[in-house]
């Protein structure tokens, strides 16, 4: 077990944890003792028909959810839904890599975790502690998006509505491997040590390189061109030209991570594919979904591309696709602009909204 | 000096070298004997009205101008025109890193060259060989876009026609930290020891994530989804899935190169920018552009998007984007399509038709 501060309630805002007991895996492994960590906003109804699922992305915690897109009067409004965010298996709060002492799958022997582990764990976790059967709404963005479509394909009567964000329901080749250059900038730093460091800070020019790329993917040229980073503001930090934007913001928000963590979620995200339940038919998978589907991508995403997202939001039954303003890209998901967080608001309110079946 | 022989004739066709003596460098280190590479296709008329130069792009020698670009009957009819191909100084045929035994300049020791240098070398070729002082036409792709830009801002009088593919006068930021990434690909790798490898062997993992790094960002989104490269033939290879054309294809393409090569080019790539000229003004800088100019961006390129390079049209006088159609994104360059070189010829033909004053 590493500390490691940045996974601290202190920096993530406070979450509490879930023991599944012994969790078997869909590529084979065992997680002894799988912990997942969430945080609630509001309150359950009587009814039950009030509650909100958010998985979460790649890097992500559900700091971010509290942070930017939960709040009173927003469409994920606490004082009238009960909004359930959970972290991701592996992604540095829910059991990690990192996390654990247990001599089978601390460091380099954790077990490779696929999206569908997360949405059963989930729906474990929703049946368990709160006896929710049926989400109003599964809303997330990127590898979060992943997780609604997996859940709205795996569970078709669980999801009312579901609104995937900046993600796909089948990975692309070229997101293969753009995520390919991601891991592979960790696993170059001879201090990543088969992943065996003993501390983060001993891969740190790994993840220095892994938050370059994400640097000129994850946002945009439109970004860098505009100069948009200068309204960007973090708290004890400054930047006066774009090469210091990115050493002391995207290298600092990457820097802090778990190497290892970062490379169990990428191995994930690698490989989301609803077509999985259906012998690789895209279109039998998405064919299942009886969600009230708004898909949601981002006008300037690099990698996620609206029009991957058109493709596969005309396979689910009735989808609308709202494209979201953005000129961060794929990292407008940090909730930049005021224009992303009204149409965001805009489009989950009217889901909410809507009549379901 | 080091044997590579992807840089021999046999691989890239017959080329002569001129000297050009001791060479002064704008960043102010000095090439004792520069040595252009290049390579002549026609004949020059009596008027030596009739020359075209093509610089070439990062990584690129002439070799791709003969095998796709030149040809009886092509808008680069050697039949017509005298075309002079000059390989970029440090480019690996041209004085580079490794090519030389001066213990001043070879491999870590070479100095810093910029776009201005090869545009003036290239100039004292032209005149000390052939005393050609005008060119009918300069065009050249992605870098030797820049070469291009540079030609007509820094002597606009030589330069009749301009035809800038897929690149831009001044280097943007994004691809500023783009290049940057391919570059710590390479200079990560501990095989590349500071620049004095004594085979590019030694730095197959470094030059294998450069290429992985092209790979998501030369080519499109769109490519690796369509499957296009399921119809791109190379001698002696074959793929069956995306990461087989991965890793034979980009992989082995650049894994031939030489790592010093590649960096003098990056280095060199980033800080273009024809505003040198006028104080940091790209207004003024392009404005004293006279030739006929065709700026020709490629729809799908990822770093070189049609916008930015719209906006630099916008201070041509006279200039007019034709934008190339290539699902390839920036390797569209490599010319897979038959369309994208019907629609090169048809734009450069027009041009080297079109009257100048």
């Amino acid at each position: 077990m590493i500390e490691n501060p940045f996974y601290a309630p202190e920096v993530q805002g406070p979450y509490q944890l879930h023991s599944l007991g012994s969790f078997d895996l869909e590529e084979g492994g065992t997680i002894p003792d799988l912990q997942l960590a969430y945080a609630t906003y509001g309150e359950l109804n009587e009814a039950k028909d009030n509650a909100i699922l958010v998985p979460t992305w790649f890097s992500g915690t559900h700091a971010t959810w509290w942070q930017v897109y939960i709040g009173e009067g927003r469409a994920l409004d606490p004082a009238k839904y009960f909004i359930v965010v959970v972290n991701q298996i592996g992604n540095g709060l829910s059991t990690s890599p990192h996390t654990t002492d247990d001599p089978a799958i601390a460091m380099s022997r954790f077990p490779k975790v696929r999206i569908g582990d997360d949405v059963r764990a989930q729906r474990q976790l929703a049946q368990e502690l709160f006896g929710i059967d049926r989400w109003a709404l599964v809303v997330g963005g990127s590898m979060g998006a992943q997780q609604v479509y997996e859940w709205a394909v795996r569970y078709p009567d669980a999801v009312q509505r579901a609104a995937p964000i900046a993600g796909t329901a089948q990975n692309t080749p070229h997101d293969f491997l753009f995520t390919q250059t991601l891991m592979d900038a960790i696993t170059s730093d001879p201090g990543w040590n088969g992943g065996e460091y003993t501390s983060h800070t001993e891969v740190a020019a790994g993840l220095a390189r892994h938050a370059d790329i994400w640097a000129i993917m994850g946002l945009s040229t439109e970004f860098w061109r505009s100069g948009f980073w200068r309204g960007i503001e973090l708290p004890d930090t400054s930047w006066d030209t774009f090469t210091e934007f990115q050493e002391r913001f995207t290298r600092a928000v990457f820097g802090a991570m778990d190497p290892n963590a970062l490379l169990t979620m990428g191995w994930k995200w690698q490989r989301g594919d609803v077509a999985r339940h259906t012998g690789g038919d895209l279109a039998a998978a998405l064919g299942r979904v009886t969600a009230r589907t708004f898909v949601m991508p981002i006008d300037e995403d690099m990698f996620f591309p609206p029009r991957d997202c058109r493709r596969e939001a005309e396979l689910v039954p009735g989808a609308q696709v709202r494209v979201l303003p953005s000129i961060a890209g794929h990292f407008g998901l940090f909730g930049f602009e005021q224009t992303y967080l009204d149409a965001v608001d805009a489009n989950l309110g009217e889901l909410l909204a809507s009549e379901v079946p």
